[in-house]
């Protein structure tokens, strides 16, 4: 058994891998993306804005989105605009219009939601 | 506009589905199955379970999943098996061997993981 494979002795802390994974080890960016999507209420909100795949309103996506209460959403609408998988569209109206739709980094999730979707109605249904 | 899809005053709180999802809201099982596979580390520990297709002992899952804690893995392991997703076998010997491995809801995770990490990678990565 290779060093690195060797048990750690119980209730060592283990320390985050710097740059690359070995064998067997979990994926860091995997582990970063189910931290992201996985946020309460964070997969929900992309699973609306796939579903319906055009810009939608903040009022919109709230009312798709059961429990989730208006402060919440737009604390999480920020985060998802700051990671990219948001963008967030002003029209210079009367009154203003603002949209929320998916880049292209947001809706390649799309797959994975599918697959967690066909999962959960297997097992959660 | 039909009446459920009216935007509702801002600040309101919306209330729970009952039993079905009206098109264009939020599944609530996916809703589920995101909070669980979402919660912090379990998402990892299930792809760890994932990529060693065999039964794991407690120190060999925590090695491989990096910075967490054996108090937290302790946690995790209990709430995976609980939901059914790991199956914890304790073979008679001296000293008793305890291990984990995924039961078949488990390890039918993989294809949505598998997208996960495949988006991770184009872009996290």
């Amino acid at each position: 058994m290779p060093p690195e494979h060797r048990p750690l002795a119980a209730g060592r802390r283990r320390t985050a891998l710097a740059t690359e994974t070995p064998p067997g080890e979990c994926c860091p960016h995997l582990h970063e993306a189910i931290e992201l999507v996985g946020k309460r209420w964070t997969g929900a909100i992309v699973s609306v804005l796939l579903q319906h795949d055009r810009p939608m309103r903040f009022s919109e996506v709230g009312q798709a989105v059961p429990q989730l209460s208006d402060r919440l959403l737009s604390e999480r609408m920020k985060e998802l605009e700051a990671r990219g998988i948001v963008e967030r569209q002003v029209h210079a109206e009367a009154p203003v219009r603002v949209e929320y739709e998916l880049t292209t980094m947001g809706r390649d999730l799309e797959p994975a939601l599918d697959e967690l979707r066909r999962w959960a109605l297997r097992y959660l249904g």
